[in-house]
């Protein structure tokens, strides 16, 4: 939770003051304080003050402690609405034990969202109880009967209309009844429940706060991600490609299954500072520089870099992949190359070093001499440039743009994000935002809690069955699971991980299926697919790295692995319970260099085992445990698999199996898990 | 955290609606927010609307995530100050990485304290942290020594008097320097860090909450409590002890250790309904009824049970208890017996029948015919009833008891307890209140968080080494470690643990060993010293109940374990690691019958190791190893062992160690360790 005095949440029936326990409450004021309490609610964010995500058509499931001193039963439910309805949907919450309540609704269309909670005693329920207990034991009940009798007639006296009608009928059947039997009966029958339900006074009625809920379209959650830079689509590295050429990629990239197809920064290039091949400081005069140097005399972070087309070519290729089923996300990087023009049309924007130079970006030990940041405090920058940018981003909307990857937005400040992803997002909620930060993990999170779709992840630098199983638990717990959308790149025009350098087409595999397995939001940067792993020596760059320099390539080389890939998305998309990072469970199995876990879906309907073969270099055997008590299934059930790379099925009897990963066959498994009477 | 509405948190300087998102907020607000983010301050309970505890002449360590966008450094500082006092006082928080923070300041005295968290970017430190690593790299550095000398001019021109002379003088020496390595040193003094920081313009200062601690007495974290019923103390079951006969116990009491003397009910009982011996349903005319059974014709909650002796006999026990080092706590048990005077006088406090009797307490399965229940919110019963029970405790304040344990909290209002607790003590900070309350966790903590000094627990039903292994280490968790003070009592007149029906002497000194080391708080109810554990056959309840009849014991019976509790107690005074549930880890010892914990000042100065045999009846023997980790040493250092049983002390060498504990010898080992330098 954020302890922020300047985030209070609201709204309160008490003066703020009253009950910040500073000083003690004063007994007017203490008999007004809620009898039951209402806490631990999930999801929320920050008490309520930032939204918890959720998706559209997907139940949202909501958990609560709840309790009150005594003995009495308790109704609990949740009141949800979209912000821009009046009405509230109700739904009700059942009680698992020991104070904690769950419930569930689904949204049905991607807005911002309110819930609360409402609980309240519910004295007939209380009753009935009783009654029903001591009916059974035999004991005298006559006095029981009577203030049964009493709470039908209260209900009636509070009543009106056709409700009264109903009360006043039961009040009148139950003096006609002469046997104790037949007024037990009455008053324990589920019609009278119901009668009675509606007549509920809700008794000592405590509400909880109103939580936001972001829902998002399925793609937030569930999306496989391709990148590439245009002017790469070229078959020779003196001729610059365009948007015109992206065409003829658009076929093969959605018959690999992907959904989004990502570019770098499309904007016009600096010239100052410009840097060369493999971030060399001398860029030569054919030198394309790196298109993160945004801003040219051409134009800044609106336009579009001459090399690569019109604005009507880039129209056409937004629509050419929307026919593909693809959707074309852009790059949003803040920064500017010392020729954009906001330098000199708004210098108060940038913070000025004493001898007039302006200070280049550094993310230590990274320097980027070609560009310089804005300052978002800077007097003359509020709000102009506040507004400046998201009116960016609305320009490209206007376009048909639906997805931002967003460069290094943990060195934005995050009110900015705030204010600028709601204020977007109010008015087109098919916005998304994708983070790419790789900072500690509290900014990690905020992100998502301060609006980010999805992030950036750590994936990319956990590689033993111990990182990746802690890791992939960590997103499935809180606050994670409530604020963070983990998108797994495979690897970026940043990140060529050290794991590929030398494990060659088996590595690339494995890094394939822990991607698509671990979570439905998963990415690679063109080549991978090519098992593309050239490194400048001793770091994770890429040899003549393609954010300096264009590189065309073959995509049909041999060794490539584009059929898995088109196999792994095939089968996310065929299984719901790949569509999610949530719902994970690690499993047993006796090996340590084989990670095995499970994927669910909430009512179990699509239940799939993964198991991945960690060492790229020899086979590893493992016995290993299918999880039947999942299933709610004997050790000794039999259960029916089926290999989902292969299309083989089998019968599994009992929970203890073996299994052997050659990465010369294939270094994983997976399997769709059945109950034989599924 | 609390989520209900009625409890929200101030203050705030924005209007509470703004902020709550669901609207996007708008952006004139946005440039308002916080950029530093202040999150998961600790100890804070539901987000600073009640009080976490703390004890007078302690530490308290306060620990957050601080973080912003970018790489700036930031400087952190908590303020506190006792509510009556108007000056804040300040501390530095120190960075532990990964965005932690952590500090602590000492409460001088036990009253309601306030803190808050303030954050800000140093924005002269962050230069510094600059300048060093540019330095110390031998690049050029002329501008960003400009750029220091107009960080002192600036600051010189946002200070006044003598710190502007101070920031004056400073860039006049910088301005006679004429190597850069005299002005690189000028700038990276501590002299000129330190004027620097007091001119500190706290640049995007940000706030946290105001967050209340409640400052206790020592006693409300260390005491041991000796429960005995007064009209026990006799020697012949014909003749009703008096308050004048305890006097006769209180130097053996004393001499044990034991801090506070707690006695049941001491009010005039009921003769309605009074329970016989072993709670049978009719009482003879010589039965003593039981004490929970409060209200008579002579008084109520307010009177003394003639028996016992009169108001003055009281007042003298109290005195001659505290000449002893002995506290007195009473019981406060709200309910009546049907004879109390309140059903006359206020029968709009209680809740009736249809046919005008009134419903007697039931705690399922438990039903207590002889005692009815108060309703707080009968529409009589408020106020008057809330001052009546509040006017109770400060009555018995006046004859000098600052000690209440409250039977059966968890089944009255908890708005009922935080107003009460809190007006009391804001007029007698050095009251205390146990909560007996015997129920589901939620509950459990929420009674601590509201205001209750110490807790019943699960002590009694935690046996395995599994069982108290979880246990002890969730009372050292969030939430239960900022609101929950464990009183661990071995047996009550209530409970006769079912472990020491059959485990003999071993058995009881087990119990005694866990709840003495386990927590600084630990109580027993007589008899146990003599090991007496005759149950109702099947039950946890004790044969012949003290609670329904007389009891008279010989205090000297052979077999007592009095010598070992005293010399358990002794230890507890001389070690300050034993003197809080809090500081306790599990440690390794490859055995499942041997629990083995320390117990460790937050300065290292006091590491107690505990080893238990929970095995009463066998011979028990393991490796273990001493924590040489948590002391900074290596796995084969050489430690100093001393036995606090017997004094005996030697020289561990090296980790790994064995240990035997036999039944018939000692069950337990209780050692401290040092290095051999300390």
């Amino acid at each position: 939770m954020n302890d922020t005095a300047d985030q209070p949440y609201g709204p309160d029936s008490l003066a703020n003051d009253v009950l910040h326990s500073i000083h003690p409450i004063p007994l007017t004021q203490a008999l007004q304080l809620p009898r039951i309490v209402i806490e631990d609610t999930q999801p929320v964010i920050d008490n309520g003050q930032l939204a918890a995500k959720a998706v559209v058509g997907q139940p949202v499931t909501v958990t609560s402690k709840i309790y009150a001193d005594g003995h009495d039963k308790m109704a609990v439910r949740i009141l949800y609405r979209a912000v821009d309805e009046d009405q509230w949907q109700s739904v009700p919450m059942r009680e698992l034990g020991n104070d904690s309540w769950i419930g569930e609704f689904t949204p049905p269309t991607f807005t911002r969202y309110i819930y609360r909670l409402e609980a309240w005693i519910d004295q007939f329920g209380s009753y009935r109880y009783e009654l029903e207990k001591k009916y059974a034991a035999g004991v005298t009940i006559d006095l029981e009967l009577e203030e049964g009798r009493l709470h039908l007639v209260h209900a009636a006296e509070r009543s009106t209309l056709e409700l009264r009608g109903q009360l006043d009928s039961l009040v009148k059947r139950f003096g006609e009844a002469t046997e104790n039997e037949a007024k037990v009966a009455l008053l324990l029958n589920s019609e009278t429940a119901a009668i009675m339900a509606k007549a509920d006074n809700h008794a000592f009625l405590s509400r909880s706060l109103e939580f936001p809920l972001d829902v998002e379209r399925e793609l937030a959650q569930f999306a496989s991600w391709y990148e590439l830079f245009p002017r790469s689509i070229t078959d020779d590295k003196k001729r610059h490609g365009t948007f015109k050429d992206v065409h003829t990629r658009l076929p093969m990239i959605r018959d690999m299954g992907f959904d989004v197809l990502y570019f770098p920064p499309i904007h016009p290039i600096g010239r100052a500072h410009r840097k060369g091949p493999n971030n060399s400081l001398t860029a030569g005069p054919d030198d394309v520089g790196s298109p993160y140097a945004i801003g040219s005399a051409e134009g800044g972070h609106d336009a579009i870099h001459p090399q690569l087309g019109t604005r009507e070519d880039f129209r056409e290729l937004v629509a050419a992949a929307a026919e593909h089923g693809l959707e074309i996300a852009l790059d949003f990087a803040i920064q500017c190359s010392q020729d954009h023009l906001w330098l000199k049309e708004h210098p108060g924007w940038f913070s000025w070093r004493p001898d007039g130079t302006i200070r280049y970006a550094e993310n230590p030990p990274k320097k980027y001499q070609d560009i310089v940041n804005v300052d978002f405090y800077a007097p003359d920058a509020v709000p102009g440039l506040w507004i400046e940018l998201r009116d960016v981003i609305l320009g490209w909307v206007k376009e048909g743009v639906k997805i931002f990857r967003v460069d290094n937005p943990h060195t934005k400040p995050l009110p900015f994000w705030q204010w600028m992803i709601a204020d977007v997002r109010s008015q087109h909620p098919e916005v998304m935002f994708l983070a790419e930060a790789f900072t500690k993990p509290a900014m990690m999170a905020r992100l998502g809690k301060v609006g980010y779709s999805q992030s950036y992840t750590y994936f990319t630098w956990r590689n033993t069955k111990a990182e990746l199983s802690e890791y992939f638990t960590q997103l499935n717990e809180s606050p994670w699971r409530e604020c963070y959308r983990p998108n797994f790149f495979v690897n970026t025009p940043d990140i060529n991980p050290p794991f590929l350098h030398d494990s060659g087409r088996p590595g690339f595999l494995i890094r394939a299926a822990l991607a698509t397995m671990g979570s439905g939001l998963w990415g690679m940067y063109s080549g991978f697919e090519l098992c593309e792993s050239a490194p400048v020596p001793g770091k994770e760059e890429y040899l003549d790295s393609e954010k300096y320099e264009i590189r065309p390539r073959d995509f049909t080389a041999q060794g490539n692995i584009i059929a898995e890939i088109a196999q792994l998305n095939r089968i996310r998309r065929q299984n719901p319970a790949l569509q999610t990072h949530l719902g994970l469970k690690i499993y047993t199995a006796y090996n340590d260099n084989i990670l095995y876990f499970g994927k669910r879906t909430a009512d179990g309907s699509n239940f799939i085992l993964v198991a991945v073969n960690l060492d790229p270099r020899n086979a590893q055997e493992a016995n290993f445990e299918l999880p039947l008590w999942e299933m709610g299934l004997a050790d000794d059930a039999a259960t029916l698999g089926e290999d989902l790379m292969t299309g083989h099925s089998w019968t599994w009897y009992g929970k203890t199996q073996f299994m052997r990963l050659d990465p010369s066959y294939q270094s994983f498994g997976i399997w769709r898990i059945k109950a034989t009477n599924q």
